[in-house]
């Protein structure tokens, strides 16, 4: 891999060469993927770009840390689509807004762009199994994705995983291990198994090489806004290896000048699990907390990418913003109604923190911003329900329904 | 609209200009839209399509029944991705078989692409509302994209569709009527409300548009096969509308010479729910069934567009198809573990039926075939979990899961 030099720890610094069973430092940091920038500038430009009709997260394979011989993988990766909303903008007093909803993805999350990742790395060191715990989209994503590049996979969920996360697990193949347990209990069961049975890790905790897969999602994002980058991007958080992807992405582009300007990043966590966010505010360490909030995919209370999160929020001058599980579930609503997007709670997270920084003169009015829906609401129909409500049910009668019409105050004009 | 003759009725032929507010014809007849191939030659070639930059179903407009004028709507619908299967192809006697997943859309289902151009004719009415009766799909289709587009909608549903396409109507806040009866029941309640009212009115079995968005996908469909059509194409079959509009595109494709042969079409039906299937084995004329299949969006006993369907169908020399609801359930965790692509039980029903076909020799050995999956599992997720089972729980402790994978038969490589 000519464009990458060397993997080095985020704590220590002590570098390794990059190969693919790469997995934490010694010193017990995670590591993060150096690029040989002067390299890929000189391979990549914008231009060059611009000519490809590649759409998935592989157009940008001179950004990715991965052979030149390992092929793309099967299943359509990225490429999710990028909507200016003017009114909304107006609305929270931006000048502009952009929402990439990235739940359109094949196993509708974020996710997949690691998982796809997994999936190359595991190729390149000739592993057949990979194996992962996850709050339920790591999971379903590399099951999907796996089970399409014919790998096995053995997944650690927490029981509390949404219905629809369990069964895209199951019918995509996947040896699912529920947990009856918090997300660490599922992790540390995940770990002890991998290092029993020798499995290729997809622990976004161990694995460096998954950020980088979650990068992709803001190479896209600035190639879509013409390399403009907005004041703000927000993005939700839980183990908070999402966000020190889209950081990464970020600086690439702007090590390479393709970008001129870093946009400030918006942590968003939900109240009950916010143990990044609290560091953040406290200007500490961050501390364990419990998992309490109903947005399953960052309920994460002892979150593993910790460092490099707040590494990437405070370098980007970011703010961290709670949400209440209610401010959450509004969120949903909003963003259904207003713009035709359903997103998961976590996966919402990010605009409601934005929404939120918008309403409490976080942000100044007059700027730019972005965010990122992660994962689509279909994975979790019982929040959805909660947060929409049932239908009218009625007999096939049509003075039954100007009846229920009244009563319920619909109008029908 | 100079790509547009008129609208013609498929029964009796009269004819009637196409305004926007165009229902069924005097004698009952749905009617079809009529091109005039020769002005839409003369501004629209293979090489003009390949330099678009557009991924919506809006890049064929010149193919669309909708002003010059007309913005496109505002989701991104279309652009599916087409998968080849090569080791799949192989297993069924196939020389190849490519599979378009079209539950790769904004809510999930290939009926965007109709409820896309219902938003459109909408805006050309001047309507602010919209309504549709819907097993589902076509529901939750048009609640996101009326919804992004700041038009109002009023749904009706039958109380058994499932829980995740009701979560979205909601979400995307359609004034939602879900009604305790049949899917008939459902569709002569909508109608009355929709007399009414002056709704605009998106019901497939009235609206002659909405076929002309779905065949999109077969446009798609051809232009990723670099327009070489395969020998057989297999859908899944419930009112008719969506195999009549994917006929149509694939005729349209014929008649401007981008293609030099049409595929024969592989009609899957559920074998509880068959009413299209029958006629074509009787060649008689069509008969009302039960509506007794799992697969809930092709559960149409009283098939609205069934001449259409039937007509594509015996024009093609197509195959009539039925799979039991153990057939669909067998095709989605086969869908699952070997492409890592996840459908709904309506949405497999189509490669349901080709590999029967495949299975029982009614595709000659050597043959090639694509396939349509018609719209994601996560909406059904009960479903999945009965097609595909539940996972092993147990407590966080590693020598518990060496247990149960001992007792359950689980290798470790």
């Amino acid at each position: 891999m000519k464009q990458v030099r060397c993997a080095r720890c985020t704590i220590c610094g002590r570098e390794y060469p990059a190969v693919p069973e790469l997995t934490t430092c010694h010193c017990g940091g995670i590591l993060d993927i150096v690029y040989d920038y002067d390299y890929i500038r000189s391979v990549l430009t914008k231009e060059t770009l611009a000519q490809r009709t590649n759409p998935t997260m592989w157009r940008y394979r001179e950004l990715l840390p991965v052979e030149d011989s390992t092929p793309d993988t099967p299943l359509r990766v990225g490429g999710s689509p990028l909507y200016a909303q003017s009114a909304l903008a107006d609305e929270l007093g931006l000048d502009a807004l952009w929402i990439k909803d990235d739940g359109q993805n094949p196993t509708a999350s974020l996710k997949d762009r690691a998982s796809a990742m997994a999936v190359a790395k595991a190729w390149e060191a000739g592993a057949e199994i990979i194996a992962c715990s996850s709050t339920g989209n790591a999971a379903s994503s590399l099951a999907g994705n796996a089970a399409a590049a014919g790998l096995k996979t053995y997944i650690f969920v927490p029981e509390r995983a949404p219905k629809g996360k369990v069964a895209q697990l199951m019918i995509f193949g996947a040896h699912v291990i529920s947990v009856r347990g918090s997300y660490e209990d599922t992790f540390r069961l995940s770990a002890q198994a991998i290092e029993r049975y020798g499995w290729y890790n997809r622990n976004a905790a161990v694995n460096p090489y998954l950020s980088e897969g979650k990068k992709t999602v803001s190479l896209e994002l600035a190639e879509q806004l013409s390399w403009q980058m907005p004041d703000h991007l927000a993005i939700s958080v839980g183990d908070g290896c999402t966000i020190a992807g889209v950081w990464k992405g970020l600086k690439d582009l702007y090590a390479l000048g393709f970008i001129d300007r870093l946009p400030r990043l918006i942590s968003g966590q939900a109240a009950g699990c916010c143990p990044i966010n609290r560091a953040i505010r406290t200007g500490e360490d961050w501390q364990p907390m419990e998992e309490n909030t109903l947005a399953d995919s960052i309920a994460v209370g002892v979150p593993r990418n910790a460092h490099k999160a707040l590494c990437a929020i405070r370098e980007s001058r970011g703010l961290a913003v709670d949400v209440t599980d209610e401010e959450i579930l509004q969120a949903m609503t909003f963003l259904g109604r207003r713009c035709g997007l359903f997103g998961e709670p976590a996966g919402v997270t990010g605009f409601a923190a934005l929404h939120k920084a918008c309403r409490e003169g976080l942000i100044e009015r007059g700027a730019t911003a972005a965010c990122i829906i992660t994962g689509n609401g279909l994975k979790d129909v019982a929040n959805a329900i909660a947060a929409a409500g049932e239908p009218i049910c009625i007999p096939p009668d049509l003075e039954e329904m100007v009846r229920q019409f009244r009563i319920r105050g619909v109008t029908v004009e």
